[in-house]
C-alpha cells in the first residue's frame, strides 16, 4: 500500500539521523582502537562470511578492486589478515582474518553493544522487542 | 532495565547493516547530483536549522574547522551558499543556504524519500506506525 507522505518523510529523517549518529558513535568507538573505518568494514565482513577474495570483498565493500587491494595490504602488514592461495586452484587468492583481527573485531562489536546496551535500557522489554521486530522488517525489506 | 546480550548482538547487527545500505543508497542517489556526500550533509544541516557559522556547522559534522572552510568554499564557488555578514556583528558570518543549493538539497531528499516508499510499500499501514514510533523511540533515546 502507499503510505502518507508525513509519514514517509519522518520515516527517511529519523532513519537519517540514526544513520549519523550511529556513524559518529562508530568513529569514536574507533578512535580507540588501531584501526580505520574501512578496515572495520572490511574486517566485519570477513568475521562474517568467512574467507573471501579481493574481488569478492570490493564488491561487498563498494569500493574499486585497487582500493581494497591497498586496505588488504595495510591490513595485512599490521597482522590483522594474510592472503591464502587456494589449494584446488592455486590461482585464487582469498584474505584471510588472523587471530588479532578478529580479537579487535570482536572488541570493537562488544564496545558498540555496550553503547546500544546504555540507549535501550530505559525501555521496556515489550518495547526492545518491539523495535528488534521493526528493525529486522526494514532491513529483510532493503534486502529484497 | 537489563536486555538480553542475545537482543542486543541482534539490534547491533541489524541496525549496523540498516546503516551500511541507507549509506550506499544515498551515495548511489548522490551521483545523479552535482553534490558530494559531505556537502549534502552540510546543505542538509543549513536547510534544517538555518544560517550558521563555520564553527557552528563544524560541530554540526564533526568536521575540523579547515575542512569544513573548504567544504563552504567550494559550495559558495558553486553557487550553493553564500557567506553573509552579520548586521549587528559584522564580525560574524554565517552560511546562507541560496536557492539552488534549497532545490538541490529538496530533489535528493525527494529521491531518498521515493525509495524509502518503495522499500515500505508492502507493510502494512500498523506495520508502519509501528515501526515510526520504534525509530522515533531510538532517536530520542540516541540524543538524551
Amino acid at each position: 500500500m502507499k503510505h502518507s507522505p508525513e509519514q514517509i518523510k519522518e520515516i527517511e529523517y529519523v532513519l537519517r539521523k540514526i544513520s549519523g549518529i550511529i556513524k559518529q558513535k562508530g568513529r569514536e568507538i574507533l578512535s580507540e582502537f588501531p584501526i580505520t573505518p574501512p578496515q572495520f568494514v572490511a574486517l566485519q565482513w570477513l568475521n562474517e562470511e568467512g574467507d573471501m577474495t579481493i574481488g569478492e570483498l570490493s564488491n561487498k565493500m563498494y569500493l574499486a578492486f585497487s582500493t581494497t587491494t591497498d586496505l588488504v595490504d595495510r591490513m595485512e602488514k599490521n597482522g590483522l589478515v594474510e592472503r591464502i592461495r587456494d589449494q584446488k586452484d592455486r590461482r585464487v587468492v582469498r584474505i584471510h582474518l588472523l587471530n588479532k583481527g578478529k580479537e579487535i573485531i570482536n572488541e570493537v562489536l562488544e564496545t558498540r553493544r555496550a553503547y546500544l546496551a546504555h540507549i535501550l535500557e530505559s525501555m521496556s522489554q515489550e518495547e526492545v522487542n518491539q523495535m528488534a521486530i521493526s528493525l529486522q522488517q526494514l532491513f529483510k525489506k532493503m534486502n529484497e
